[in-house]
């Protein structure tokens, strides 16, 4: 088979292209019907789904891969219901295709309407979580998006029959089935060759860690939207209300410890730090925190068992409950350390001084910039979108949480009466 | 100094970045200062602006290069005018950074603020036009970003002296001055190199021919936009006002053949071939327009000379008087001509029926489409940008002419009131 796969891919990629094209005549209601035949086809494949799920957690048990993976591999009905469910809030959202961004009526007499139409052909490389086949193939029909989706090999068996019940549905709807393709083999091979493919498919977007992220990134042709980590800063200012820090600084770290939006590093004023951090870091440490802190604080907290805290603490995404913390001098300096070890996701400054406030939200580079707020609230459904394929820490196209108008594009559409020159 | 060039330009990348950063804190008053000194700089400094550039032009005609190569290379007292001039007229233009793209209150009392930001560091990598030094340095300034130029050999001589003439401008205003920077050497090691630097570089633009903008977007690890070539075509359809249809036809291709959106191909529906199709040829032909032919109208036209077309001529972009002609059944065959042949660029449909123009302006996948206009309109100046960095023929990011809002990218500010879950 190794030298047919190539041949596989091209095709794939080709017929993507042409279902993409296909898809810039087809109306809402084709892609609402489309979306709403595969939520009916993935609740009358129960029975199936769940015997192709079986064979990757009997392989995934002989393999011995941990109870975290297994667990994200496994199809329930609950979760089939919860696949069916997300396509159906997918219906209800308004479509982002062919409305109007902007509108220009030039001296010449022409009028410029700058319109928002889908990307074209997207690639999604993820790993074992097969609700991602749901996901992204739903996100990127809903956005007019011809969809390739390349799963992990973990799950293999499970993408194979998510696949086979959204092409069913698909012959049967006002839609392409080609509009949605999963590529059937893991190899290596078939990776390499689809991020050559710039003809064909116009950007590519990786969800997993950060391994498979930095591969795709390294070796696609193809534009890539990524999303690296999440090493998000929460400074606390001298002016700031310190028991709305407390609670931010505790609930930001330890509600969820491992999402992309939880903090890593706590900052504090040096001004405040002896009334601040003793207490704060008393309640983080009941919450099974472990602490890493710089000079500063060890000084103020040598009643607690704490590390030391370098460079290397302060750039890591622990995604547990871990976290580094750092006094600082000045809010400049604040300013300085997030820009220079926040990974550009989400950061959050708590004071009561409105101009230090609005300095942080204009000099911290990232993402999402917060004032007395938590981290936590990046996400595509916190900020209204509706419904998210990934929080890009990219800065070209898209910027923080993508919903369906960011899985699009717009292209000039202009009306003349005969201009020539 | 080989083993040098990586130090370097991690020197380079890294003053960039930090100029960035300090860009995110400057006024549009500090910007237009800076752009005015650069102004200033440049028509006092004539003298050795020409006698560097005379450097590379003695150079040039030593090396044969053709007398259209030189001639891009070559400053004269009116080009150094027109470069400062280009400056003074991005004073007037409006700061695209800190504009509320959009507003949100979410229920949880959380106000969302979508700002148009600076991208960051911007990498320009272009060949032997000396203006596009000051113009990319001057369109990255105004727009927040730092910038990293690196020209083509032939101008290496007067790059510097340009270089060193924005840097000495700087240093006597607000702005850092790294945050405008010439690579000092044209070792392809170094280009390489730059290529790799995503962790300071957060998008490159290549401006030039078809090979240099491959090889960068093969080689890029950072994010790139680019503009491969412009394949436009303009499509008479059946109902069209041929009087309109032979003044367009004729002005989009031989106004100025060797730009990018002057039509490569032209495509006329069946039923009107035998009345247009003659006229218009000689037409043409009396511009010196050589015709590239298919079957259908090689029979309308045997008078005239013709050369066969096919798939090879279709895809070219010719650049000079030369012209392929394609006889079409239908409007649903002329749209799959379009997204087939077309590079995305420019496409033109010349129609009476209203009902025909939307269906060519949905369907046709390119960044500008046009009714009854000629394709030679897209431009930065005429779509009211006020300048012009290039025109993408990307769909992420930007698409179509790419102005100052399209150098900048946006980021969430969010001010709360101590929301933490």
């Amino acid at each position: 088979m190794a030298e047919d796969i190539p041949t596989l891919i091209d095709t794939i990629a080709r017929n993507a292209r042409q279902a993409s094209l296909d898809l810039n005549g087809a109306s809402t209601q084709d892609k609402n019907d489309a979306l709403q035949a595969i939520a009916r086809s993935l609740e009358s494949n129960r029975k199936t789904l769940l015997e192709e799920n079986k064979k990757d957690l009997d392989a995934a048990e002989e393999n011995g891969l941990s109870d975290a993976m297994i667990d994200r591999l496994r199809l329930t009905h609950e979760r089939i219901d919860g696949m069916a469910k997300g396509l159906r809030q997918l219906i209800d959202l308004p479509d982002p295709v062919g409305a109007l961004i902007e509108k220009k009526n030039r001296p010449n007499g022409l009028e410029i309407r700058k319109t928002r139409v889908p990307i074209g052909v997207i690639g999604i490389i993820y790993e074992s979580r097969p609700n991602v086949t749901i996901d992204c193939a739903g996100l990127c029909l809903k956005s007019g998006n011809a969809s390739i989706l390349r799963g992990g090999k973990e799950a293999l068996h499970s993408n194979r029959a998510l696949a086979a019940v959204i092409s069913d549905a698909l012959s049967s709807s006002p839609i392409s089935e080609h509009a949605v393709q999963l590529i059937p083999t893991v190899e290596r091979e078939a990776l390499n060759h689809l991020l050559t493919l710039d003809e064909y498919i116009h950007c590519i977007i990786p969800r997993g860690g950060e391994g498979l992220i930095r591969f795709v990134a390294e070796n696609s042709r193809i534009p890539v939207i990524k999303h690296y980590k999440g090493v998000c800063n929460l400074f606390v200012d001298s002016s700031a209300d310190l028991e709305m820090a407390e609670k931010i600084a505790v609930s930001s770290k330890c509600g969820r410890p491992g999402v992309c939006n939880a903090i890593e590093n706590l900052i504090v004023e040096k001004s405040i730090a002896d009334s601040f951090l003793p207490g704060c870091a008393e309640k983080l440490t009941e919450h099974g925190c472990e602490l890493f802190v710089d000079a500063e604080a060890e000084k103020i907290l040598q009643h607690l068992k704490t590390q030391p805290a370098g460079e290397a603490e302060f750039a890591e995404e622990f995604l547990d409950l871990r976290l580094s913390i750092k006094v600082v001098d000045s809010i400049d300096d604040a300013i300085s350390f997030v820009n220079q070890f926040g990974s550009g996701h989400s950061e959050s400054i708590l004071t009561a001084d409105s101009k230090r406030a609005e300095q942080f939200l204009k000099e911290v580079d990232a993402s999402s910039v917060y004032w007395n707020a938590s981290t936590r609230f990046t996400d595509g459904f916190e900020f209204g979108l509706g419904a998210e394929i990934g929080i890009s820490t990219d800065r070209l196209h898209a910027r923080g949480p993508m919903g369906l108008e960011e899985l699009c594009t717009y292209k000039f559409q202009i009306i003349g009466n005969g201009q020539w020159k």
